[in-house]
């Protein structure tokens, strides 16, 4: 096989960091960007160089933004009694795109994770901790994922939750929309059993 | 939904220029560079821009190469008489991979289309005549895709190695190993059946 040397392995070993793309998709990609105008890749570098660079977390929510606090904690017409705390910047994405929220956002950065030793301190529970402190939150959606870890940071949160006297509520687990009644798995079709609701 | 603004929906934006990669995945990128060390971001962006600033052509069969010839064509112990035609960089790395080929390569850069505009001159078709004009080469082995411009290029790549006497043949057609039969397409099953050999 031609080993490649020099600029292009260094490329392809760079690409290949990246996650889900494996050595054929970082062939594909730098074997695109050598075709393309030079100008074309620089400013490629540069918004990822400057992205990193001047993008930080919220003081306030921690999502991700360019600023000290972010749009929505900006935002004078958002709900600040209502906070949903997700796991990613990519999940308050997920949820904006519904256009139904109107509250406000905690992200975690993780999960809970006592195999991996991430505990509350290695997330965003001192900074969520500090906002309840300020006594105007009012209820807590817990939008981790439906999965074990996402389960137990659920419950930590419950746990920060409770001295100040704020509601916990969980987002609804059942049958996706959509989706055939027999290829959901036993859990989930237990789970929209218990969570029946009169029509 | 959050509009993103500034860098992050700058990066999304030139992220999702890239082939293969779509909203989902752009975004799934952005937000991973965002978790990295600034160093690590500032290196794959960097081997970006060198790789596309140092890699060239090289001179004599036009895959890439960070030097004036790449290191088939300088390698002594390749065949010279035998140059083996590809649409692709990628194409030799797939041949190569075999580790059954030593002969030389000629890449294309793309194929014949004239729904496209793309003529011979666009491809590398004058600098392989260079090389016909050498006197050296005793076959061309088309490696066109098999479709329907794979097959274009081959017609003219023949017709252009007919005054050099230069004997052309194209890979074989047939099943691709470890396939059901019953899943070939008609025209594969055709082209195996024509193309059957005695055992």
């Amino acid at each position: 096989m031609v080993s490649f040397a020099g600029p292009i392995a260094h490329l392809l070993d760079e690409l290949g960091r990246l996650p889900g793309i494996g050595p054929k998709s970082a062939q594909r990609l730098a074997f695109y960007l050598l075709e393309r105008p030079q100008e074309e890749v620089e400013r490629l570098a540069a918004a990822m160089v400057e992205a990193r660079r001047k993008v930080r977390r919220c003081v306030i929510c921690c999502d991700w933004t360019d600023q000290e606090v972010c749009a929505i904690c900006q935002d004078p017409r958002r709900e600040s009694s209502l906070i949903c705390v997700v796991e990613h910047p990519k999940d308050v994405r997920a949820l904006e795109k519904t256009g139904q929220y109107r509250g406000r956002y905690h992200v975690l950065h993780g999960s809970l994770s006592p195999l991996e030793g991430i505990g509350p301190e290695d997330l965003t529970f001192p900074q969520l901790r500090k906002r309840l402190e300020g006594g105007e939150v009012e209820e807590l959606i817990v939008a981790t994922d439906p999965d074990m870890e996402g389960e137990a940071t659920a419950f930590e949160l419950a746990r920060l939750a409770r001295p100040y006297g704020v509601k916990v509520t969980r987002l609804a687990r059942g049958l996706p929309e959509g989706a055939d009644l027999d290829y959901a798995d036993d859990s989930t079709l237990r789970l929209a059993l218990e969570g029946r609701r009169e029509i």
